[in-house]
Order: structure tokens, then C-alpha cells, then sequence
């Protein structure tokens, strides 16, 4: 029986402000950080488990996570009924409970630890996470969801039969991903605060890298917008697709005012055009945005409200997150809800490690959830991946299936002592 | 010019568990807490402010309180202009609102220190903070709004002209108010763990004591529930009426063929039948179990979730809670919300404080808002005041309006020191 023994929180920052790497319009000076958390078990095995954040108040999701230290040590940590017994048990702290109820920094707290536990256990089975979850049973899988909340949407019955219908063809998809990887777009080209040479120059140089979608962030002020997405546009061409990204900026009838003045430009989605919280808002958004598809979720904060934003008819793009909400656990109940919902996921990515992480969810939403990488693609952004043991392999405009055992969230020994806040030598 | 120049922070825990009051269906053994922050300023003026939880987890909160420091330490705060922009830059700030936003920890956080500031404030003014509201003048009090993701349901002019309208009866108002007090209702009868006999006699006195509501916890056990129900039924007899209470406890589904089992008592509401969160399954219970109300609001993380439970026509009754969100601040936007969709608002209160701190906001409400009582409630728990320098005044079932000057939020120099976690006498 592995056991764990000591859980380690440390607090990572890098200072991406200083080359504004990562502006939009709600965010225009991030510090991309992590709030880093480390399981160590009685036979050596190690899991790492982070909360992305953006500078600021990292050192409270440092503090959340020291308070979920009574649910870990001691804990046996073996496999699947480990792992859901792990996610159940901080979940339903009823004293914690009150902080969120599963949402916000308590949450994401969760979510780190969560995540650390699957690595530490993919790590032991010497499999990627990807696989690892490939290898479990539909029972297997469904057993790691709480259901609580879901069941006038999706039920455990509900739940199977998804993953017994995909289960048949799990072995031909996995050996297509690993021949071909899964398709990616990227981002890197579009932040705010980039001037227009560089956009233009950057967005020719996604296409002759293989991207077939890339991103522009949006929302500043609109003739800056109408001028930049017209640059993209003639940079790239008629067929590559232009998402756009507004970072929550509008309100509703601002969000519609301006995806009218932009749509000329032919935009292939419009992300997060307001406040993650406000379901009936992008429901009224995209009754009016059409064609334009509607995408959110890297804020939403749990299953409750990717529920309801799929039973509204809310959005086109389900996006997830690998470390806002509860972490693998709530997002295999947020694919099935997409796969339910017949709406596909496409996962955000970028800031600390997120690329590294996404890349397994959305893979175990091809192998063993919908089966389909349709309409799906992941985020990719050309940001901090050197500082990680096993970064991701992004080539010709796919994500590689990563091989190396464990969820790819391990940072290395000197990134966290350069960056770690405030006496690395990054900050010193 | 007032200045602060110190914000001190403290881990405040009652250890309440070991007499189970405050028990409910999903809280079995609170300790009721407050992570409790003092606003200084260079005058000598002080404010006092808190968030309620109910245990461990405080000292997470008492974490992201630091966080918020530097948008408090020189500071100058004087007037509304000034409490305004104390809750933008907090709300606003880009950093910290990414582990929000605008909910959780780190929202609730926000709102002890705008909670605190109105306190010190009023106190300046040396009125009690319902009256120091009733002082300002409309356009004055729609600036302390955030109308970010409100404006497709309440914008500036229309919450102007409810404000307006609520005008030329605030000094009558005012006058009956302080000569007839404001009505409550009890929830001191009815905690999940309590015997039935000690369930019947706390409801005939509260009875004998004046109130006309009382309420019930639910939704741990039917049978148990059928039973409570008809024995505080029977001991109040047909006229008084009595709320249930089930926490969150169930899904949708369960929810509406629990109340169909309790029907026959004549439940007067059911307060939180599900997730705070699933805004379209409170519109589905309600559907479903009218005439019974539909009451939420006190785990609400923010006027965005509360804007679409009034669009979607959820709810019977809101309930605002006064560390929940971000302050004085964002539940003057709630109350203009409610008003605005005609729909009551009942505080929920109990706890560590919450009693001192709605009775203002349902007065800022009667007297300069919605301008009535009709349907409007507030809680009462007869807990924990006694640490209060101003506790709550309630008798013959009705709260009396605060006197004296601020938000009745600081708690006894003595109760902090013996209180204090974990090194105060109570926990040592």
C-alpha cells in the first residue's frame, strides 16, 4: 500500500509582466505563477499538482492548500477508488465547504491537490495520465464523478452509457493519436498589448508552422480590434480560422454591438464575451452572435454551471480548465456533460503548465469519452514550457501524445528555486 | 483627511460544535468563526469588519484579507466617494480577480474590508449605517454600484428613478421604523440536531415571544423531516408560519418530491433546495413545488448569479447574506436588483455577527430602496451576540433599529482575546 507522507506548497512566480507575454483586456500586467503543491509517499513515489494564477494572491492558494494537509497525509493512494475517495473527501469538507462551495481559491486549492494525486498515481503505473485513464473500466471512470447536482442533466446510468459506447474503439484512437497527434491552435500571436507588426508577422508564421486556427485577444477598444483582426485576417488568409477573445470585458449588448463591428472579419468564436457567471447572458449573446460560435469556461468555476450553461443553449465551445475546478475528477464529469450535450471541449491552455496539462484531458475526451477530436482543438501559447520536466510537443500544429509516465505538471528543481516568491533569485 | 494607516487581521473561532447548535443538513458540526479585520485610520477612527465561516478554512480567508493591505494602507476615506473607489480597486484588481472572480475566498475577503470601511465611516458621521445611508442622496448611492454584467437587466438610470422613487417616504419611513422595529423570524427552534421536545417547546416560545415565522432544517432524513415538521406544526399552530431549510441538500429531482412530502405542514418557503450555483434547477424546483416559495441567496457568490435568478424567474424570496459578497457595495446593487424585479429580500442571518450586520442593509432597504416590508423578513438566531459591543435588539418578534453609530460589526476586545485561534483560553 502506498501511503502519502508529506505534502510540500511552494509559491512560484515569474515575472512575465515585464514583457506583457499574456496582456488582454482584463488582465494587462500578469505575473504567471503557481501555487505548487508536492505529494510524497512512503515508497519514494512523488505527485505534482499546481493552481495557475496571475501574480497576486498566489500566496493565498498557497495558504488553501496547507488547509486540505488533514485530508492527504496518511492517505493511501493506490488507484481509482483512492482517487475518488481523495477528491470526495476534501470536496465534502463541511467546514471548507463554506468557503466555496466549490468555487474560487478553495477549490482550485482542491483541484491542485487533485491533480497531484493522479499524477503520483499515472507516475507508479509508468503511464502518462492520458493512458492511465485509458486503462480504467467505465465503472472505473464514472465512480471519480460526483454526480451531486448533475442528475437532472446526467446520471450515473447516463454517464455509462457515454463511456461504454466509446469504449470499443478506445485501442484504434489511441494508436491514430499517437501517429498523429491531436490538433492544436495557438494564441501566441494575438495579446493585447503586441504591436501590429509583430501580430502580423507572428500570425504568418502560425499558419507556416501547421496552425489551421489562431487567436487574438480583443476588448481594449474597438477600432484598435477592427484594425488588428483586419491585420490577422489578411495575414493568414480566407481559410485559416480567427478566434476571438474578449477576457469577460462586456457586458451583454456591448458583447453583441461589437461582434457585429467585427464580424466582417469573419471571426470563428467569440471567448468569454462576459462575466463566466452569467449563463443567461451568453445564451442571450449567442442568439445574436450566430454563425459566430460562442466559447467560455476556462473561469467557470465548477460543473454546476457548465451544467446549466449547456442545458441553456449557452455556448458552442465547452472550454475547460486543468486548475480551476476540482481538478480530474470534476473535469471527467465536465466532459461527459459535454458529450452529453453533443457540444465539444476544447480546453484553454497557456499560463503555468496549462498546456502541459490539457493535453491529457483532452486526449482522455478522445479515447475514452466522446471519441471524437471533431470541431475540437487545444489551446497552445509558446510561454514558460522549459521550466518542466516533460513540456509538451507541439509540431505541425498538433499537440504530440505525451509519453512519459504521470500528468506532465512537474516543474524542475531549478525553475522552482529561481522563481519562488519572494526570495528566488527572480525576485531577489 | 481620514487615513488609514493600519489593518490588523485575526482568526476568531466559537467553538460551537460540541453543543450542535447551527447544525443543518449539510453543516453537522460547525465552529462558528469570523476571519476579522480592524481598519485604523490616522484620526483615531476605526472600523470593523469580518466574514463569517464556520471553521477551518478561516485562516485562508484571514490570508486573502492581507492580500488586500496594499489597496488599503493610505487610503483616504472620508465619504461615499471614497467607499466607492476602496471596493473598485479591490474588485478590480486584475491579479487578485483571477482567483475570483468576484467570488469565494477571496470575494468574501473584499467584502469584510468594504464592510469595515462603511463601519468606520458611519461611525465618523455617528450614525448607525442604515441611517448614514439614508443620508445620501440617490445619485449618491447608485455610484457605489458596480453595474459591470448588470446593465442587460439594471442599468445606472433605472436603478436611479427606483432610488428616486423611494425618495420623498424615507423620513416617515425612518420615523415608523425606529417606533415599530422591523419584522424578524426564528430559526433558533428548528437546527437539524435537536430533539423532537426540545424542537416543540422552542417553537411554542417563539410563538409566545412574537414571531410569526419560524424555520425548520431539512433534508438529512424524510421520515425524520415528516416528523419535525408535524410536530412544530403542532405546536404553532395553523397561522404562523413555518420556512424549511434544507442547505443545499438535494438535486433537483429530489428536491421537488421531498417538499411534495412535506406539503401537508404548509411549508411557508424551501430556502436553498440545491447547488447556490444552478440558477435554472431553482427555476425548475419552483415550477414545481408552488405554492410553496422558493427562497436562496445566502451562498449567492455575487450580483451576477443574483441578476439571473431574478431573470429567470427562480425565486420567490432573496436572500442576501452580508459577508458573501463584496460588502455594503455589491448588496446595495442586490437590493436594487430586487427591487427591481419586484422580488422580496429577506437576509439570512445566524452565525458569528450576521444578525448585526442585515438588520442595516434590510433597513437601508425598507427606509431609501424598496421602500416597504411587505413579504420581507429577516432572520434572527438567538447566538452568539453577546460578544457584540451593539448587539441586536429583538423583541416581540421584530428587530429594533441600531442606535448606536457604525455597522454593529465589532465584536468585545475580550471575546477576541479568548476566542482567538488557536491560541486564545477558549482553544488552548
Amino acid at each position: 500500500m502506498t501511503t502519502i507522507v508529506s505534502m510540500t506548497m511552494t509559491d512560484i512566480r515569474f515575472p512575465t509582466s515585464r514583457e506583457l507575454d499574456g496582456s488582454d483586456a482584463m488582465n494587462p500586467d500578469p505575473d504567471y505563477s503557481a501555487a505548487y503543491a508536492v505529494l510524497e509517499a512512503d515508497d519514494g513515489s512523488r505527485g505534482d499538482g499546481f493552481v495557475f494564477t496571475i501574480g497576486r494572491g498566489n500566496e493565498v492558494v498557497v495558504s488553501a492548500l496547507a488547509a486540505l494537509e488533514r485530508h492527504v497525509l496518511g492517505r493511501p493512494l493506490d488507484g481509482p477508488d483512492d482517487l475518488a475517495e481523495l477528491s470526495r473527501s476534501m470536496v465534502h469538507d463541511s467546514q471548507l465547504r463554506w468557503l466555496g462551495p466549490e468555487k474560487g481559491v478553495m477549490h482550485m486549492a482542491i483541484g491542485a491537490v487533485v491533480n497531484a494525486a493522479w499524477d503520483l498515481v499515472s507516475r507508479s503505473a509508468v503511464l502518462p495520465l492520458w493512458r492511465y485513464v485509458s486503462t480504467l473500466t467505465p465503472e472505473q471512470i464514472v465512480d471519480q464523478v460526483d454526480f451531486r447536482y448533475l442528475t437532472d442533466a446526467l446520471d450515473r446510468d447516463q454517464a455509462l452509457a457515454i463511456l461504454r459506447a466509446a469504449e470499443p474503439g478506445r485501442q484504434v484512437r489511441t494508436e491514430t493519436l499517437v501517429a498523429e497527434g491531436y490538433p492544436a491552435y495557438t494564441t501566441s500571436s494575438g495579446w493585447l498589448a503586441y504591436p501590429d507588426e509583430k501580430i502580423a508577422r507572428l500570425s504568418r508564421e502560425a499558419v507556416a508552422d501547421g496552425f489551421t486556427q489562431i487567436k487574438l485577444k480583443v476588448g481594449g477598444d474597438l477600432a484598435d480590434d477592427v484594425r488588428r483582426l483586419g491585420i490577422a485576417r489578411e495575414a493568414v488568409g480566407p481559410d485559416i480560422r480567427i478566434a476571438v477573445d474578449a477576457n469577460q470585458r462586456w457586458d451583454v449588448g456591448q458583447a453583441v454591438a461589437w461582434m457585429e463591428a467585427l464580424a466582417p472579419f469573419d471571426p470563428w468564436w467569440i471567448e468569454e464575451p462576459t462575466s463566466p457567471d452569467d449563463i443567461l447572458g451568453h445564451a442571450a449573446i449567442r442568439a445574436k452572435v450566430a454563425p459566430v460560435k460562442v466559447a467560455t469556461g476556462e473561469h467557470v468555476q465548477n460543473r454546476v454551471v457548465v451544467k446549466q450553461l449547456l442545458q441553456a443553449g449557452a455556448i458552442d465551445i465547452l472550454q475547460i480548465d486543468a486548475t480551476r475546478v476540482g481538478g480530474v475528477n470534476e473535469n471527467l464529469a465536465i466532459l461527459l456533460l459535454g458529450a452529453r450535450f453533443g457540444v465539444p471541449v476544447c480546453p484553454h491552455a497557456g499560463g503555468v503548465g496549462l498546456c502541459e496539462l490539457v493535453q491529457h484531458l483532452a486526449m482522455i475526451d478522445l479515447v475514452a469519452v466522446s471519441g471524437s477530436t471533431e470541431g475540437r482543438v487545444i489551446e497552445y501559447v509558446d510561454h514558460l514550457h522549459e521550466h518542466f520536466e516533460d513540456p509538451t510537443d507541439v509540431r505541425g500544429g498538433r499537440y504530440r501524445a505525451p509519453t512519459a509516465p504521470g500528468f506532465s505538471s512537474r516543474i524542475k528543481a531549478a525553475s522552482i528555486e529561481e522563481f519562488r516568491f519572494p526570495d528566488g533569485a527572480a525576485w531577489r
